[in-house]
């Protein structure tokens, strides 16, 4: 990376309460108001009484914005009385950063780290997961929340299971905090021709990774809006690219004698992704980020190179 | 427009020096030289004997860079001894001014006539073309440089061939300038798997909106590296867009027992040609420009959004 050049992450913190707008408006507010961070999104569920928040920045100013964030989430939650249809641990409850420009994922992994050291010494456990864990049983997020807080409270005082920062002993009313690093996630949606939620089963089970499918492909079907939908997340388009994976949703809807009848994009995606489709689509293999004007104005200038005359 | 968001345009000055590096260099010096304008690219043919700049910039620094430019050119450049294979009709030949983000057509129509102003100033006859045209038959470059310097000079003096700015008699060291605004401009290149110029051309004639083929297109077929080449200008990616354009290359090159085996951009492209790739590809109507991470991180903070959790 050159001297210089911002390093820059997103932190997609999750935490308990989604319910009481004021509440979440007031944990976000504490965020926002950290100068050098960006609030990309904020979304709140009632029915998981979850909120998440996207945030952007650099580094310093990012464990200061996760910093406030636990101080608000033990201020206005009280993870033992909280109740939700999503699986959570604490009330500030997962805490992932992703590199972004500048950024490696061991600049995130060490982000996480300096972030967990902080939180833990407000009075949360914290458990280092995925490219920051310290072991690794304790990798993967849905390894660490198996039972939910009352899970992991029962065996956070074991060998191997112990807190990476914070008391073993967990708080009951503050929880654990999963706190990591990952690659950028794309959440992807196909809708199908079809209302057979079963077909959308079937093709999820034939892409996920987990059982020998597309590698950084999480899949599920799902029944939405009378349709069946195949639900998926890219955790590495590295290994699995965006185009790719919907072209392996047609096949194997094809095969079912479904169609796709269009895709969603929840969130953002990055530039990558957008480069990856038309690299695929055109057969146009050299496509870089630099190619792409609203891009390439914000990169220092380069002296010479390819121009079109008239 | 929001109050206060930069307007952002892109210029494509074309001198009439290919061959001598350290006047090209001399010459784009006078234009790197000056604060607020961004060279994104800088081109020389010596065939043509001719050089391209891309600039980017708000109004004001590129109407001081391409006023810097012309008097650069007009101290390097001596139209009556110059020659080359290019067509062209001044020392500084074609100015025109895109416009980018913040900005319209017509934004970029009154910078052009800003800038064709002070050019006139200098000694060159300026003729405003396309969106800066001051009349029907002036709008496309290739009437006003029917005939080259030669040709222009000519008729300089006629009733409808009169410059917009700057002395009627033309002064043949300096020439004339055609100054305009127009849409950005998408160059692309589809190689075929055959050596066939002839269908190559033929594709080309189909295509293009002279012919009465896709609007927004120009396209002309060249052998390339022993392979057939379909070259185009996308003019207006609103009317035809990027992957529309090259599924109908693909369709006319299958309807001659041919295949598109890559394709190639020259220069750069907007990010909505991005987009449409992976709207008309994956089936993604709603695409935006805000939902490219790279892209959201520079817009103002967006309160609420949609975002996957964990």
């Amino acid at each position: 990376m050159a001297e210089g050049q911002p390093r820059l992450f997103e932190a997609v913190p999750n935490f308990s309460e989604g319910r009481d707008p004021a509440k979440v408006e007031r944990i976000a507010g504490r965020v926002r108001a950290v100068p050098g961070v960006r609030v990309l999104g904020l979304t709140s569920d009632a029915d998981h009484n979850r909120s998440v928040l996207t945030l952007a920045g650099e580094e310093e100013p990012l464990l200061e914005a996760a910093t406030a964030l636990a101080r608000a989430c033990a201020e206005e939650i009280d993870l033992s009385t909280q109740t939700g249809e999503h699986p959570r641990v604490g009330s500030l409850d997962v805490l992932p950063f992703v590199p972004l420009e500048g950024a490696t994922l061991e600049d995130a992994a060490r982000l996480a780290r300096r972030a967990g050291e902080r939180i833990g010494g407000l009075g949360f456990g914290v458990y280092l997961y995925e490219s920051a864990a310290t072991a690794p049983h304790r990798r993967n997020l849905a390894e660490i929340r198996r039972g939910g807080y009352e899970g992991l409270a029962a065996r956070a005082g074991e060998e191997g299971w112990r807190p990476d920062y914070g008391p073993a002993e967990l708080n009951p009313a503050l929880g654990a905090v999963v706190v990591g690093a990952r690659p950028f996630l794309v959440a992807y949606n196909a809708f199908l021709d079809t209302a057979d939620v079963g077909v959308a089963r079937d093709i999820a089970a034939r892409l996920r990774e987990r059982d020998g499918g597309m590698l950084g492909v999480k899949a599920i079907g799902l029944p939405v809006a009378g349709k069946a939908q195949v639900s998926m997340n890219l955790v590495d388009l590295s290994k699995t690219s965006l185009p790719t994976a919907v072209e392996r949703v047609r096949e194997l809807a094809a095969e079912r004698g479904a169609r796709v009848e269009s895709t969603e994009l929840i969130g953002l995606m990055p530039l990558e992704a957008l480069l990856q489709t038309a690299r695929h689509h055109l057969a146009l293999p050299a496509l870089e980020p630099g190619d792409v004007l609203e891009y390439r104005m914000r990169l220092p200038d380069r002296p010479s190179g390819t121009t079109s005359g008239e």
